[in-house]
């Protein structure tokens, strides 16, 4: 039985390389509706050091007596507010969404915590990632999770899946906090996939998809009915790809050049 | 990235071994204050497993309520109720402490949440295992602690060690019942990328060059002279993309619309 502190052992992993990873992280809260529960994922994120954190569609109230709760966090009070996902998450490469059931509708993949953590920790080497926490009673939306690249699930009894909010929140940000990062590397067989590259912001994925939408518009690809149903599945499917950063670009160039052209015409 | 379903993956760990060991394990919670901290607790367990939970020196207004609680389940509708420490690890080999700060007059080993789950892993195969909270203020008191063959940590942030109770006991549950199930899937290399999908034919994907890069003749962004070398960036970009069959065939029908419109006007 080993006998260390915890200093020690997490001085083996790298703290400040820990603490660093967790300056990408970005939590969101869509649509939370108990401020105790806000509050409670903000403690946790505080105890595990992601300092970070975006609120969108608060429920009004719930989100005003969080913040000036007695003994509110600095980390709360200083939570941004979004009036949307797409804004929540614009400056982030990845977005992960948390749900206890997974989604029929939404083809998603659906990661284990475990392994969805050495994902995460691995992009936010790089970029920052968006973690995706939804409302108490719904979870996050189909439309919400359009915006995922896909979904993290914490491993829990099949007779009881739903987690407490604040619970989810403090389990997944232990398992991300862990300081495994240098093992993590070397066991996850596929590195190559990851590093060394740039990776695309979400805002600019989001830009892409809307040229890209304009196009089908005006090719008559996609009928002024459609438009909805069709954004959501290609904003799926663009989120899908890898995007590099310099791809990304060259993408939103062309799509631009064309739709100018459709214009023209 | 993995495109497994939980279920799937706790299969092949054997979810029954894992509960199995859960039924050795017996969650005590030590004057507890707060009847919602109490609850938590229980639904926390009810997540991950922990089917029994005994209370000492519970203040009994707040148990009453939490037993009593619209929605209590029935896990803390069954808690046993003991009147002292001794008596609620009584039937346990082994018995571990939580704490946040760690406890400078008891000279106990402490151990990070982690390699404690490994240990008490380990016990619960032939025994059962006790794990302590103490309460929310003071945590586990001196004589509590006197019980304890060691202490667990969650390895928290210095700045912000004290853990809400609730959240304590999830990451704990969380960690014991994981069964490093995930993590013996990653260390054989990366399904991520290639399981679950079926992937695109390189030849669709020579497709999708084809068409595209004659969208962007049409739109003007490729100049006759620049063809050859556009195409080569094109087809090394696209190849980058990690292309599902379903996706490519339908970036295929969206290419030759655009092109159809291009050249129609």
């Amino acid at each position: 039985m080993a006998v260390k502190k915890i200093a020690e052992i997490t001085d083996q992993g790298g703290e400040a390389d820990v603490n660093q990873l967790m300056e990408n992280l970005r939590v969101v809260l869509v649509a939370t509706r108990n401020p105790l529960n806000m509050g409670a994922a903000a403690r946790a994120m505080s105890n595990f050091g992601a300092l970070h954190l975006r609120v969108v569609k608060p429920y009004e109230k719930a989100y005003r007596e969080a913040v000036s709760a007695v003994g509110a966090s600095a980390l709360m009070k200083s939570a941004e507010e979004c009036a949307t996902v797409s804004e929540a998450i614009a400056d982030c490469a990845l977005v992960v969404g948390t749900t206890a059931v997974g989604n029929r509708d939404v083809r998603l993949p659906l990661l284990s915590l475990p392994e969805a953590a050495r994902e995460i920790r691995q992009r936010m080497e790089k970029s920052r990632v968006a973690l995706l926490f939804g409302s108490e009673k719904r979870g996050l939306s189909n439309d919400d999770m359009s915006y995922c690249h896909w979904l993290l699930q914490i491993p829990t009894r099949e007779e009881h899946r739903s987690m407490n909010l604040g619970q989810a929140a403090a389990v997944c940000l232990y398992e991300l906090s862990k300081g495994e990062i240098g093992r993590s590397k070397l066991e996850n067989g596929n590195p190559s996939t990851t590093e060394g590259k740039q990776f695309a912001k979400m805002e600019t994925v989001e830009r892409i998809t809307e040229t890209w939408l304009e196009a089908l518009q005006r090719s008559g690809y996609v009928g002024a009915r459609a438009k909805t149903a069709s954004e959501e599945k290609l904003r799926r499917m663009l989120r899908r790809f890898t995007w590099e950063e310099s791809d990304a670009e060259i993408v939103l160039g062309m799509m631009k050049k064309i739709v100018a052209k459709l214009m023209k015409d």
